[in-house]
């Protein structure tokens, strides 16, 4: 892992998503898979959570106490109190601004490859290094961004008749929600 | 299927891939998923050889002919001897380019829901109206944007350590490629 070639990922991920959902009619952002699945509107809302409380949360943690103390414990369903009555427009402007300072805290830490090997403690999977932590915050991005595809693809599914069959999307069952 | 729901998905398609794509270090859009997979780069490609071969030409020969000439057939390889020695940036604005005179051409149509309800007929899968081809142009986007995801999401596998049980994209198997 090059913290480069993350940073290359994790800068650009905030106009990916305004490029896709700014101003997209609600049948795209505010539909989900059915039942308590989500919407892209839920899934900013939780990129903007983990911004809050994990990924510089885990990293102070990971470097101030090493494996002594774990992790705070994620929670994933913040968003649908979070996000109540925000418009999807704040919230991917909220998303924007928390990456920009996090990425300017993570630049300011000048962090070395010696850094990069340090271990903290994950409360579910254990001993984990800073390297993995941050590579899963770039990969988190692209999880959301797959799984965003699928939900907007998913309200296309009666839409395309016979090409469902030929697109990988709609055959996708939703391991990333 | 309304048009216009459509319309803003294919006319933001070029933006995000552009917003994801354009400057990334070789290892996200020169990678595959081994074997003959396809990179970001390769998809770009193929985009660009259905915008040029299928979503408008298919479009005007249902209108001018109905079903009784079927829809060339399409080649899904095209793209690896079209993209062969162009950078990815000219491929980006060639992509927004034939994206932005289709969707001009689509407007100039001037179609009504009557004009959506007629039929054409695919090579493969039979009979198939306009809408469906419509629909099936904006869920294609959506199903290359879950597939570059998950080939750039692939790149960071070894790197995310024991979070890789914990992020959908990388259970993904690779349906859309």
């Amino acid at each position: 892992m090059e913290l480069e070639e993350a940073f290359s990922l994790l800068s650009r991920t905030p106009r990916v998503l305004d490029a896709l959902l700014r101003g997209l009619p609600d049948m795209w952002t505010r539909r989900n898979e059915g039942a308590d699945s989500w919407t892209a509107f839920d899934v900013i809302g939780h990129l903007i959570h983990r911004e809050r409380t994990d990924w510089m949360p885990r990293s102070r943690r990971l470097l101030e106490s090493g494996e002594t103390r774990p992790f705070e414990p994620f929670d994933r369903l913040a968003q649908k109190r979070e996000s109540q009555g925000k418009s999807l427009e704040l919230l991917l402007d909220e998303f924007a601004r928390l990456r920009s300072e996090n990425l300017d805290e993570l630049r300011a830490l000048n962090l070395g490859p010696e850094d990069l090997e340090r271990r903290g403690r994950h409360p579910a999977l254990g001993t984990v290094t800073l390297s993995e932590l941050l590579a899963t915050w770039a990969a988190h991005d692209l999880s959301h961004l797959h799984q965003i595809s699928r939900v907007m693809a998913h309200q296309y599914r009666d839409a395309v008749g016979p090409w469902s069959a030929y697109l990988g999307v709609m055959q996708c069952d939703g391991h990333s929600s």
